[in-house]
């Protein structure tokens, strides 16, 4: 069972960026963590980290057929990328969306994603811990319907 | 006399993507029928998709002086790229926004089309006969000014 | 087959009323477009206008089982009329609303379609021609269900 | 004692118009049931039904002097009829406004009656015995100030 | 010189209906004041009143060639129809619009006319005088264009 | 056949309480006319009024499998207790909410209802008889489906 | 009777301001063509013009005991200043606002009068005559109280 | 190291109440697993349920100097409590929201949580699993700062 | 003279919760001080805190006919307990609205207070001085109309 | 110790002007009394009035370095005047709004104070009282850092 | 070529007021930066700071004819004069609007400008030197049309 | 010193596109005389235009560590792209956002930009010479904190 974890714009700054949002965590060191639990799950996982919302349909399109679910962190596409919105829609495959900070105390504008409602579910503010917890719960959600080693 | 037929984000989806909503026509179906409606009127077109915002309007750049008319599709763009709108009021050129499914019986968000005000026309809500509309639409208001096969 | 195509408020006023938006053909000289457009697709076209509310309530009403699909144009009732919405929804036919003008590169208010919801399509900016398209794609529609000449 | 009942655009529908949210009764049948109803109670009804808000307002014009008290369900106008509005608290009689659905669960648009505030109370979501119920509120409003059968 | 003169929906009901806002005159005292302030400006006045949206639009059209401007006081028309409008924009007459009452200090959904702004100005609040006011207002316009009694 | 009335925060107050808005009888004249009229139709009611929302939702929970169907009078919570609101739809029993004072002459956040979306429908403005005609309705509702005596 | 004719912010730039909006006539001119209306109606005007709020508020205060009426036009303290609107309920003088322009086809902004709602009419759209208009009326207004040359 | 568990409103009727948004599970299944969960991870948890705003508020007090943290499934009180916010803020202890359903794919209305803001994260539309999520990510919280079994 | 004051949800937690904002006094510190007060003016207080609505709303009731007035700090249930909101008003006892903080300057949910409208008057952001000066306020006013000691 | 108290534009109607909300007393009264409070509290005032927001600006600005305190009561300035704001804001002195009326229970308009934010309290609703209250509120506050005598 | 700078309300605090806005530079230090700024332009600049709306006003007027051009930084009437910027309509020079602190990273009601529309640009959050920038554009964008020195 | 300049979509179409609004400089002129503009100021640019969203945030997060600033004039891209905004706050560098046209006078959607808040200033409405004046003020607020020549 392949999970694709997405990473959105900006993420790549990690550990560098606005360490008091964000904490001193790289997105290597994130990926890495990402890998281990994936293991233990039994599981392989798939990151890619992009700047261009183009680039993170497409791969969101290749998953249709290839990956069981995906873990996305939109970065800030959350608030208004309708095509990344749509294409989760597209391929119909159990999403979970995760944000390291949480996302309702900060601006207004960052209250509001556009792509939660084609989502499974929504895990925010608990770092980098939060990508951890979805591969769990997808590890989970997916075993109710099929065994996980086959 | 060209036209340049634009196909947004997720279009190349379709067939695969919610068939409750747009169908189960495939895109490369729905681009040969507009060829074969071209010839008919005795144009040419040239069809292009992408799911980047960029090499949308990278395409409506290069479409000036090349092509008399283009078709858009813009997909979920249609809903907050301001940057494709003036990309279209950039070139001057007669453009008809299409949608496959009505825009306006869908989510609030996709009733609010921020190309409109820029486009000559609009037609959706008639699957991909949409497209093969706007193409004799165009064929029409082109050879009102100048004959089509000169 | 019938198509009952019907026009609202004030457009019995054009070629006479704001030329510089909607044109200088006469309501006769685009009916009359429409007969032709219609003989040649082997349908039979009604056209009523009224600046009545409820005359085109009515209308809509004797449609059903009279006519197998509906054009209208419903001039300012557009934006406000949700009395003639529910007509349409009551009949349960397919139903293409059409305007002469782009209507979303006008006043605000004209940007909102109450009608829009409860129609098949809509077809937008192109003029008189607009109705000759719809008539087509209303042709189209039915063939797919039925044959258009039994 | 004479009450109006007033039935506004498109409720001539009934029975034939969308059935999973207005029912299979006709018209027809719920003024009988209304004119039974109202020969319990010693009054007497006279129905009215139009598409035309101008014959509404013509109606509930004539009632003054008249009828002693009003039942309306203005259908669609209910939203937007602020001449309907201005015709009741022109007349200065007691009106109860009634719906057959429940318009709160409803779309947003019909969420608001810009009659409401000018009628005495509200009866909706239960079907034609709105009509019914809201008959006998009548009669025992107005039978405490005189006695119905004088 | 005729100018047309327009009462909407309810302003027969003047005197009957609430007499706190609109007072005790009647539309027929009302036209008798208008009829005799016409006489003394050397100009002739139609009157007319209705409560169907269509007819006063039929009348505005009507209009246009017969009158040299119009006064109309669109009653609750005002405030939503956009057909009436329409039909003022599409005959391009001077056109007054009149209100007995202030319908600034009246409820927030009085404060907005779609009218206004195809108007050449307003006059409210002055009961009858503002039509009077208008009449006045509207001779001495045209006369800076045309003598009045040639 | 067992009915449950509720009444929300401050209908205790009843007959004490700005009576040029809720009249003049006290809660127990209320019920007690609400105890005949169940009589007078073969059922039984239990009546309850609580300033507390969560007393409130905690009868509605045990209404379920002990009452056919609940009257509900939710006060102020009508506005905003969406707790409330859930614990209606969560019984899944036919409810219908009613209210002595028309809200929609009210101040303007009297004029939403949270609990109305949940109801079998409303009955507002008609004063303590809304609470008979509930009775009446709710006892037509479910005679429809089973006969009330067995 | 005196009546005090007020100009707010920028008019006394008339005739050199923007003359496509408000016309070729100086203040000057508009006062002298105000006094000669007074004199034909057998009153006396004070006219006064300020850029300053406060002084506009301090001539409305003085008004009080010396005027039996104020003419206003408020230029853009018509949209914000409510101390303005303070100053005219302070009084409690018959007030008429006057605007050159139909402020209703302009900017947004320029829609709500904060003024209005405490004045007794509101006269726009009419130019200078506005003015002349509003003299008239108000004259009318007094006469019918009290006899205007005692 | 003890950690609190709240349920608010309605949670008492899981596996009863709308089974297609929450599910089969009861409450008390639930809490069996919150607390094998909270056993293998070498904590103590206290759950509890309540219909009442004021005890869940006076829960939250009393957890102040007794519990190291707080899961929070707010039910309803999410989207209007803003005392439970308060309570929340006064305690000062780390908190995670968790909601059965993904409340961002609901009614418009259940999109704004009140709470969130003074929370450390969310977790939602996982089901049951959510509270198994927040617990594990509590320990873990906990354990960087102290270690979990002294 | 007895005054009643009353403290909302969380005002327990004073002098423990956010002392940035509230400072470092505590309830009873405050209680201590109002009585104080209360004895120098010659009136007697009861005081009571509770977290839930509903009991607060239970001793607004009992004040009828026990208190000459009432000093409220509702906490948070100012900004949405229409309930309480009701209850003043059912009372119609002189009542003074007190927070600590002000709310003005905080989060603009805070800004609005859905009870300032049925009270008196307001005292916000002097601490816990507020209640003192409320109760001089209320001393002063009660003593107009009737002596204090009597 | 000296306190500057300010009072916005028309606060110079008092006595004069709207009594029903007002009340009867003059501004000379009000004064008389703030000026005995100050007296008994060992401080001084200069009291201000000035119908023009820059002769307020001046004073604020004036006042630092010369008084220790400020009570203002902007009269309609509170709901527009940034610039009064900013002036508060400038000085750094601390501030009480005063206002007579219970501005919550008024209209809309006057519910957003704009100067609120950048003041220490507010006082409202309790008449010229308020401003007695406001002196002992500030009195107490600057005694608590200095001793008032010295 | 003389520009006339012009600074609004509360800008004669600069250094005195809120440095970690708008930084410790007095006024005066400003104006003598701007004066030599000019000196190296060749032009004159005279500058006038006013608290007064008035008065600013009044200042523009009299700059038509007599400056070249103007750069104005309004203060807080940014937000609200529309009389302001009616007066900058008026006088038709080019006009540059200057910010000491970005606008637009402060709180939202400063993130709109009245003014902005009727400028030619606006330069912001670059502290004084804001103003020399606009001096240098404004020089350039005279000396296109017309010699500087001439 | 290194100053980065990036130009956001349809920027290349300079000159060609919309005269009217952005002039007929192309580009590359503008390109030259930043670069002749900061080799006077001893400043080398580096300068980027692109139609993806993606390239610019690349540029953006490359800058780090190798230019001293930057100047972004981000086009459409200003309204909508938070994206955008996340990677200038990332780098931490000073930004200034230039326009080449008034975005304040053009149409609503425009007025806004997310870029804003997290750049140091901005400059709209001057055309190309915008970003000239951007490059002096940068290089000027650099040189306050280290020599520009080191």
């Amino acid at each position: 069972m392949k999970i694709l974890v997405l990473h959105g714009p900006n993420l790549n700054m990690l550990g560098i960026r606005e360490q008091g949002i964000y904490g001193t965590e790289s997105l290597d060191e994130i990926n890495e963590a990402i890998a281990q639990q994936a293991e233990q799950l039994g599981c392989t996982v798939e990151t890619f980290q992009s700047n261009h919302e183009g680039e993170l349909i497409d791969a969101i399109h290749r998953a249709k057929g290839q990956a069981a679910a995906i873990i996305i962190n939109p970065g800030a596409l959350t608030h208004y990328s309708i095509a990344l919105r749509d294409a989760i829609a597209a391929v119909d495959l159990p999403v979970i969306e995760v944000h390291l900070s949480n996302i309702y105390r900060r601006e207004e504008f960052r209250h509001r994603s556009v792509i939660a409602p084609v989502c499974r579910g929504q895990i925010c503010g608990l770092g980098s811990m939060g990508y951890l917890l979805a591969l769990q719960g997808l590890a989970a959600l997916l075993q109710e319907e099929e065994s996980c080693h086959v």
